[in-house]
């Protein structure tokens, strides 16, 4: 925490230059500034077109740009004097013409290649690379915005009962365990059975998966048994791929029959946490904040 | 295999007595059973209702038993002189009553009871304890017909590309490293990217869900990419619970768009070999036996 405050430090005092954010779906870009400005930053916000809230950047200063102009952003970036970039939001299913490379993106088209032969961890952490030859710093979001990670302890009424926190330190187990193979951020452990692993296709797939399997009778454990487990990667990049849940998490891990979601407090992101703590109570499963090891 | 072969000799040497062959449903049973007599055993079928093809049953020495019924098996395998047991077909979904204990069942429900709190694993190697308590000998189905299982090699004539052995043996790995935490024997690789990881719900359901994900959208890697692994846990009792594959996996794995399959050379089942090689030139994809270190 002390790196994490010496760096925010550092932030305040290069307050001259604004803060470069790229900014994709959701709520997160406009908290994530919010807080930059708070610290006494300028922010200026890369609004990737077909995801960021047009309605919402117009409060801020802002480009537009397309998701393959690197190019673009490069350039106006070095223009308005931005060292810092954060990416932040949600960039599901972009179209081939929001990928069309502009010229710059072109001249690094042969690494991006190459990043993707190695799986998501690979590309991300790539991308960071690739900031640093242009002479920009890539930082977390959470390292601008703590706040927008999950806190240690509950969202919400519920408690994790003793069978949930074996559940929770078996997942968090299997998690380290699956962590070098690039697989998903996300298990499901009933009664210290796992029930399910997150791979291709994402939390909310994988519970959704679940909830089904479970109406057809192919799963039968108890209802009210079983947690959404969910840490990030041991390898992976925290700069550009936090895990995150937000209330359909919650509604979703219901729906599947848990009895809560415990995730690691500092390292995921929650997008709304008093709607996350309505959903939870609404449903009566827990929210958990808990330490890498397992503690709640 | 030479430990194999004692086995099968000693077998052999216990001609006397007949191996209680408790039937699941399926051709296995059968497969296994003639085996058994060619090596000049003799069998005795507990056909378990509900399950065991009853015109296939009728053909063999037999006793019809439920599921819950221990109690009865233990009478009659006592009274045939049966020391050896194998378990061998499927067992999906039981009803309450196929449940229903019997005395003798009634006797050792604490038992299974802690059993059943372990996971797959664990309740399944503790039946073998249970049936060495009573004087029995539980044997792998594979210990007496080692034909059942896949042989090293193909089945059908496509054959793994470079690309697809490194998916294989990315696959072995992953296996390997989730083999601790019980859960399942099979996963999807994709040029080196994990797709899925099966978990309850069994491999079909897994390859059906993956099929579903791509036909969203939800997943994008290219058709004919990608290979379905599928091995033993490490820890696994092989006596109880062999993985297996048939035709309809290599159905399914081509519907979710993978280039072939590939299990653990003897140690995985192959129900019915030559309809394997079929569906697997039919749909164009391989089927290969491979060495635990992923050779092909």
């Amino acid at each position: 925490m002390t790196a994490m405050q010496d760096r925010r430090r550092e932030l305040v005092a290069q307050h001259g230059e604004p803060i470069a954010i790229v900014c994709g779906a959701g709520s997160l870009p406009f908290t994530v500034s919010e807080a930059a400005m708070k610290q006494g930053r300028k922010v200026l916000l890369f609004a990737l077109r077909g995801w960021a809230d047009p309605q919402r950047v117009a409060a801020y200063p802002h480009q537009w740009i397309r998701l393959g102009a690197y190019g673009r952003f490069r350039r106006l970036a070095r223009a308005a004097g931005c060292r810092d970039v954060v990416l932040i939001g949600s960039l599901t299913r972009p179209t081939i013409p929001q990928l069309w490379p502009d010229f710059g993106t072109l001249m690094i088209l042969p690494r991006l290649a190459r990043l993707f032969k190695g799986g998501d961890d690979h590309l991300l952490s790539g991308l960071g690379d690739i900031l640093h030859e242009d002479g920009f710093h890539l930082l977390g979001p959470h390292e601008i915005a703590p706040s927008i990670t999950m806190p240690k302890g509950m969202l919400g009424r519920s408690q994790p009962n003793d069978r949930d926190r074996a559940d929770i330190a078996r997942g968090l187990a299997l998690l380290r365990a699956t962590g070098p193979f690039d697989v998903g951020q996300a298990v499901v452990v009933a009664d210290q059975r796992v029930l399910a692993v997150e791979a291709a296709g994402g939390t909310d797939e994988m519970l959704l998966h679940l909830a089904e399997l479970r109406q057809r009778g192919r799963v039968r454990s108890p209802a009210n048994v079983g947690v959404l487990v969910k840490a990030p990667k041991p390898e992976q990049d925290q700069r550009v791929d936090l895990p995150s849940i937000g209330p359909q998490t919650v509604e979703h891990a219901a729906r599947a029959g848990l009895a809560g979601v415990a995730v690691v407090a500092g390292s995921v992101v929650v997008a709304e946490p008093d709607r996350i703590a309505s959903a939870a109570d609404r449903a009566g499963i827990f929210v958990a904040g808990v330490g890498a090891d397992g503690t709640v």
